[in-house]
């Protein structure tokens, strides 16, 4: 019995191995612009899954996204962090985060491009079961993905995590194919319930299948650890609002992908 | 071989039997009026469990709510329908059933002292763990499940399914101590806009910890077949709704019950 021991470590240690994560950086082209995003999938399952593409927040594409991408390729889907800035454009601060942002925001049509480059590596990724696609985004991501829903995109659904919320065109919403869930912190300051009615109607008008789950207690940031902890800041990590929201995507996937 | 599949036939039939839910009525009294309650268990499991207070709409205990509480038994809870009117006040229309609905919404001590009457009947069944306890109501019975909250019971959560949400007494909330959960149609005209703020602003207020979902396209009584599919009426049952509601019930109670 004893001599097995090794061959059991052996074999549990390969398994490991099999088991990890694979992941990738992968350079795109939207227009001219180079973008750069990152894969993420389980290569010890085999065939094709569900993809996931996640949109990063104002910061542009960081650990924090991947951490998200590898979490869901646990979850057994093949994960693409899109890049709407383009490649090396990682602010380093909130001034120049703000700017990019704010570039984006003010120009629809150029995010919707750049979220639809997104869209297309990653149904270009072998994995990928094109029929079966989502798109969830954190803070300008979840603008951002409500954005890509407007832009009439062929995907199953999309998930808003303490995204900004507005309603810039209202008439928009009469393009959205796919379901809506928005998670939102019912302290977050940066959407006032004047912007969230107005999506809520835009929305209400265009006939789309919508969900708005608000969580008390949480300000804006709720899923990000490095907010800290100080609501009076108006972004902070809240766990368990981050835990609900988590679920409540993981329940809506099962719901769009079954 | 053949002669084992009337002993398999007859062994699969007890097991059916043995795995029925079982229900009875319950009398119980709230002062001195005498009220009829009715629980449902999985008598197949053993031990104690986690058990459910179940609160009906306006038009009184129904077979509605018993086959909710039927649900929650094959769920493996111990699920007790409370009485709020009294035995045998069914309301036999609509305007009896606003007769009775608005006598307890105008006195809420009443209100909470016939719920708590339920809750206690709840807490005497001995297949239940005290220690796990939540409340759900529909209709009349989510505004119901709000005041057993405010009422500062000793349960861990509560659900409001298309609930009447208001504020009475602003202040209420601070009485909370359980987790609570409104299920809403975003299109549901019974209650304001300006209910809903105030319903939100007393569990801010409160420290509550709280979440409220809006199922776009769903109006009042979503989870009610029996409502028909006639949004203009302002009440109508809604399929997604109604499962994405029960859904989030029961993630709910996964995360109050661990």
């Amino acid at each position: 019995m004893k001599n097995l021991i090794p061959l059991f470590l052996a074999l549990n240690c390969a398994m490991t191995v099999r088991a990890a994560i694979h992941t990738e950086t992968v350079e795109y082209q939207q227009g001219d612009t180079t973008l750069e995003g990152f894969v993420a999938y389980d290569d010890a399952v085999k065939g094709k899954r569900p993809g996931v593409l996640v949109v990063h927040q104002w910061m542009g594409l960081t650990d924090y996204e991947k951490h998200r991408a590898e979490m869901l390729a646990q979850l057994g889907f093949v994960a693409f962090c899109a890049d709407i800035y383009g490649k090396d454009v990682r602010p380093k601060n909130a001034a120049a985060a703000g700017g990019q942002a704010g570039k984006y925001k003010s120009n629809r049509q150029l995010l919707r491009a750049r979220v639809n480059a997104g869209l297309d590596a990653l149904r270009q990724q072998p994995l990928v079961d094109t029929n079966r696609i989502a798109a969830i985004g954190y803070c300008f991501g979840g603008t951002t993905v409500l954005e890509l829903a407007r832009s009439g995109a062929d995907v199953k659904g999309v998930v808003s995590f303490h995204g900004g919320l507005d309603a810039p065109n209202p008439d928009d919403g009469k393009n959205i194919k796919c379901r809506v869930l928005v998670c939102h912190g019912a302290d977050d300051p940066f959407s006032s319930p004047q912007d969230i009615a107005a999506l809520e109607n835009e929305m209400r008008k265009g006939g789309v299948d919508w969900q708005l789950i608000k969580y008390g207690g949480a300000v804006h940031s709720f899923t990000q650890p490095m907010a800290g902890n100080d609501n009076s800041k108006g972004a902070a990590y809240n766990e368990k609002a981050d835990k609900r929201s988590w679920a409540a995507m993981q329940e809506f996937f099962a719901e769009i992908f079954k």
